[in-house]
């Protein structure tokens, strides 16, 4: 394993059950009958959890974006052509896209870094860590090599890093790069030893017959490659993209700085499952935003035993369904810091 | 039909479908994957259709919460004593129950309304509009009159007038009142036909013995009263409640001014069947903020045809589930004002 993510492999201390327990037990004291407030409580306890405190604070939240390119385009698996990944994100930079509009409503700090995007970009207060230009096509070769996915695993932990330091106390990753779901449903068939044809969906929006076809590329590029479930960065390298790497990169760090994580759809999902798999101990940090309409997200959040806050039916990508779900943590932090107790308000309790 | 409620009736214009029309239409300019963002463009599309504008504004929200007892909580329906309802408005009063926390989150206007408390209050800010010391006990004689039942939705029409007046641009409807998953789940067994057993859950948190007892209070009172379901006003004033009576008159008055509604979970969600029942004219201006856990609530959906945009788990009322989703009203709202379309932001479209 690359020296980088054993360093903060070793630095993720488990979430501290202890400080769940507290909310817990403080929850059943606040003027509602106890458990009313359902997933808001269960999401008050695993915020209690990550941070060792019933009263937390998850603003201001930080969004981080990564985009690359991926060689299995080529293959035409996606509704878009390759050049929309660079577009996009000149639409990030411009303020113009869903992710922006989504991040400011909730006041975050919002940054896209270019981890691999095709072609040279002209996208002021988009940082460069261009790792290669794409990764190579998985059905002729590995799409990386593991110095690669190494060094986009840094640019993750380096943008959370930055966020961190900027005082964001939630952390929201989000993704772009025409066929990365080609390149995550490869992954997750391999994660799980599912069959490629139930974890592939319709993607940004091709026929049943494109998808018949992404099935296929991606059943012969698993057949060439030969990837290794046992060995997560092995993955990655093989049939992942660069933007995934640095997602994976960005959970690892934001569980070291135990910071609570919402992660988004099912290209999000797939980055989870990879970094449970190198270090289990990330999942106590994890906050499923959203489910998406993606096929294949259902089989990624059941192997991480997942449910998600929201199920909006969205398919966007970008960290869209994460954000979305942000005021739902706000909520949480203001019920444990505001809510009045049965003593303090003179209410009588279920026991009359 | 009382005058009050004709008269009511009379101005509510249907929804405009040609305005959610045109903002369809414009959502798939929208720098994303046509439909990518699932409920949300079907929630900005019934925004259009509400307001008869592709660009509406939801806030600021205003949120009015009915409060009054019930003469059958004499039957040890509740795992409440009578006395919290009172207690529970002055907690309001002070600022201190959940939904005073979730409305400061989305900056709403905030007004509490006495339609039937049992006891004197002495809350300050509290609107007086007591139409009588709680409702009479059902299993032995009609709830309220057919007046007094008038005279609550008048307080809710006036309630929402206040809310309209004061600039409010959505309308969020909550109740307080001990033993009114009983009343409502009388309503909903005779609106519906449903077994009354298929209708009565746990309310605040009784016991499944408590819950067969329930059942049969209702079914001794459906047997004594028995109420006719083309008469829903009838329906209300037997075997309702004041605060049900005012929340169906604020949704008429909401629906006439054409403020979108978002209906919280199993009591307003009967309140919101009776008013459709009224004039289904209503119904389009329905959005249904979140799925409650208690048992009926499904029902009461499945009778409006229905699907929330929240699952949280959640059985408190108040209008916290209603409270909860306003964020996505919000999202929709700047979707359709902020984001760049595919022309203005020089994205390629999935046609190449």
């Amino acid at each position: 394993m690359p020296d980088i993510v054993s360093e903060w492999i070793c630095r993720i201390q488990p979430v501290e059950r202890e400080a769940g327990e507290a909310a817990h037990a403080y929850l059943d004291t606040l003027t509602k009958p106890p458990g009313s407030l359902g997933t808001l409580e269960s999401l008050a306890i695993q915020l209690s959890e990550i941070t060792g405190h019933t009263r937390f604070e998850p603003s201001p939240p930080g969004v981080v974006v990564f985009a690359a390119d991926h060689g299995v385009a080529a293959e035409a698996v996606s509704a878009f052509p390759s050049e929309v990944t660079a577009q996009m994100v000149t639409n990030f930079a411009q303020g113009g896209a869903a992710i922006n509009v989504f991040a400011r409503q909730v006041r975050a700090r919002l940054e896209v870094v270019d981890v691999g995007v095709g072609s040279d970009l002209h996208a002021p207060g988009v940082v460069d860590a261009k790792v290669r230009r794409g990764t190579a096509n998985m059905v002729h070769q590995d799409a990386m090599t593991r110095e690669e996915a190494s060094t986009a695993i840094s640019a993750g932990i380096e943008a959370v890093t930055r966020a961190a330091e900027a005082g964001c106390k939630t952390l929201i990753v989000g993704e772009m790069g025409i066929a990365n779901t080609t390149a995550s449903s490869a992954m997750l068939a391999v994660l799980t030893g599912q069959p490629v044809a139930d974890v592939v969906g319709l993607g940004t929006g091709i026929t049943s017959a494109q998808q018949m076809h992404k099935v296929a590329v991606i059943e012969r590029a698993l057949a060439a490659r030969q990837p290794d479930a046992c060995d997560p960065l092995g993955v990655l390298s093989s049939v992942g993209g660069l933007e995934i790497a640095a997602m994976t990169g960005a959970y690892l760090a934001s569980a070291a700085y135990r910071l609570p994580i919402i992660v988004d759809g099912f290209i999000a999902t797939v980055a989870a499952l990879t970094v449970c798999r190198l270090c289990p101990a990330v999942r106590g940090y994890l906050i499923f935003g959203h489910r998406s309409q993606e096929a294949g997200h259902q089989v990624a959040l059941d192997a991480l035993q997942a449910k998600p806050l929201l199920d909006m039916q969205m398919r966007l990508g970008e960290g869209t369904g994460a954000v979305l779900a942000f005021p739902l943590l706000r909520a949480a932090s203001a019920m444990m810091v505001e809510m009045a107790t049965f003593s303090d308000a003179g209410v009588s309790n279920a026991s009359g």
